[in-house]
């Protein structure tokens, strides 16, 4: 059966991972549990940048990048009963899983074996998946979201991976009245986690950032402290805090052993960046303190939907820069840069 | 004022580890909230080598090491309210803390910066503390703790620091019904912590012994099952498990990513063994799996209490080996050899 081709900007060489080129690209067969978006808006993330530049490994050539995606369902399947033609919604990281483990069974879909990315993966047949730097995409609608009327889809785009997955680790380690929580890094993901851990009601939101210049913003979103972690931070947060979300890389040399030892008994630092290389050797002492490393990918759609609802109740958006998607070599440069305030959307 | 001098099994030479010498040595001063115990016995804990050894570091020498001990209430303090003369009591790794912070007032006493242990360590008069390869110790009646009736004192000893070490995790990462609890090592902390699992009420106690001779001790503990941890074992445990309590170190070239590997999101893998060198690294990958990797160290008396409790009532006792003190010597060269079922008591 012939099908129309979607048109996407792909990457064909990652040495020349700043370099799109328009191509056509053949989406998945449509199923009946299938949704077809128009794509208006797609965030750019730092997985585009750490896929496109073959940090994580050799991607599947030429490859379409783009993660956060915003816009109208253009086609629902027979046996679709959440989302109808017309609907505002978005997709995250994920299009698929098995659906019939334990971990799907359980809203740990995003930990399924058989889970399928957004881009850069395979379904069963063998397609690899194509993102959102382009027209539409075609995924389950167990992967798609309803974007609150509130919410512009330009704003919306970058919760459904940014958001997702600083949302999950908070509120599976309890963020809420009573609790101290440290971010690490105000960037993409960062500037979401202060935002969300604050309005999910926590005592304390102490922001990490080397850069001075971002104390404003730290509170302006919602941090209660700012502290630049130079030689001998940790003191004065000795076993205080309950949860750190690590949006920097650990593999950069941040203060790790450090940064723990402001975590109290029974706290957890948590990784949602994923480093290209081995995490750094923590000392032996480090998590004799009754600590917890750890990390996190995305988030369940369950925990997509309350992520919306709080957004959407407490005004929480992402600050954007919104890009026409032909300029997305200029938006993946200034991510791996670090440029952005704090997220570019490509429109 | 001159006080009596308390006599011990000293190690003078980190070279000679295992050539014990009688000495006197002097006790911290008496104090109202102090309670002297004359010993009766004392268990031989891998931390008691690791001391000698020098492998943690130079220790202060001479040391008298030792620090599960059970003995008998000789001499209380003005103001001590919860121990008479002629009770029997215990006293663990730990023998002061500040009683003030934010960790003491919430039962995380062990975790107090200014904690003391039991021997190697110092009061802040600058006393060095030294345990119980002894005729007798002194110490402050929050780290005493009563023995429960039909606990004879020598089954007792072990639980000071190998079960209390073994169940604050077990509790505190919640082992009970519905859960499932992997126990890597079968030792003098790994026979305690199949039993302690067991007793809490876990759905399963999963077993991970490289001795495959371990196998019937490890289901007459209360194991449901044995695995030696061959290429492969993870497949089919992958994602399953709530907790792994870890009493083999770490650092010894145990498959710990594959260990993770079986953690269903959410689960903790905690090392309560504290190796001498860095924490090996981790795999990028490993943790993205929503799991948690952290170490844990002692418990509080709240948990020793509880501890005691649960011994009492469900029968939980160590597989001892009872020797005369002055045989500390083959006691220690056994334990590093790994000769134990499952723990020495010196008498």
């Amino acid at each position: 059966m012939s099908e129309l081709k979607f048109k996407g900007y792909a990457i064909e060489d990652t040495s020349k991972w700043d370099q799109f080129k328009l191509i056509d690209f053949e989406p998945k067969p449509f199923g009946d549990t299938d949704v077809e978006i128009k794509i208006e808006y797609c965030g750019v993330c730092g997985s585009d940048v750490h896929t496109i530049t073959g940090g994580w490994g050799q991607p599947n050539l030429p490859l379409v990048v783009g993660h956060e995606i915003a816009g109208i369902a253009t086609r629902v399947g027979s046996k679709v009963t959440t989302v109808k033609p017309g609907d505002r919604v978005g997709v995250g990281a994920q299009v698929c899983s098995c659906g019939q483990c334990h971990l799907c069974k359980h809203s740990n879909e995003q930990y399924c074996p058989k889970r399928v990315f957004t881009y850069n993966a395979k379904y069963e047949s063998g397609l690899v998946t194509q993102g959102g730097y382009s027209t539409a995409i075609r995924c389950d609608e167990r992967f798609v979201f309803p974007i609150p009327e509130n919410l512009k889809l330009e704003e919306a785009a970058p919760l459904f991976c940014g958001g997702l997955t600083v949302f999950s680790p908070l509120i599976r380690n309890g963020t809420g009245p009573g609790k101290k929580v440290g971010i690490v890094g105000i960037g993409g993901l960062g500037h979401l986690a202060i935002q969300f851990a604050k309005a999910l009601g926590a005592d304390e939101v102490v922001v990490f950032s080397h850069s001075k210049r971002k104390e404003e913003d730290a509170l302006r979103l919602g941090g209660t402290k700012f502290i630049v972690p130079e030689k001998g931070f940790e003191k004065d947060l000795h076993a205080s805090l309950d949860l750190i979300l690590c949006t920097a890389n650990v593999a950069d040399g941040i203060p790790l052993n450090e940064y723990i030892s402001t975590l109290a008994p029974g706290g957890r630092f948590v990784m949602v960046a994923l480093p290209e290389s081995e995490l750094p050797s923590l000392g032996a002492t480090t998590l004799v303190t009754g600590t917890y490393y750890g990390g996190s990918l995305l988030g369940s759609k369950e925990e997509a939907l309350q992520m919306l609802k709080l957004a959407s109740e407490k005004g929480i958006k992402p600050w954007i820069e919104v890009l026409p998607m032909k300029e997305a070599g200029q938006a993946v440069r200034n991510v791996k840069e670090g440029k952005g305030r704090y997220r570019y959307v490509l429109k």
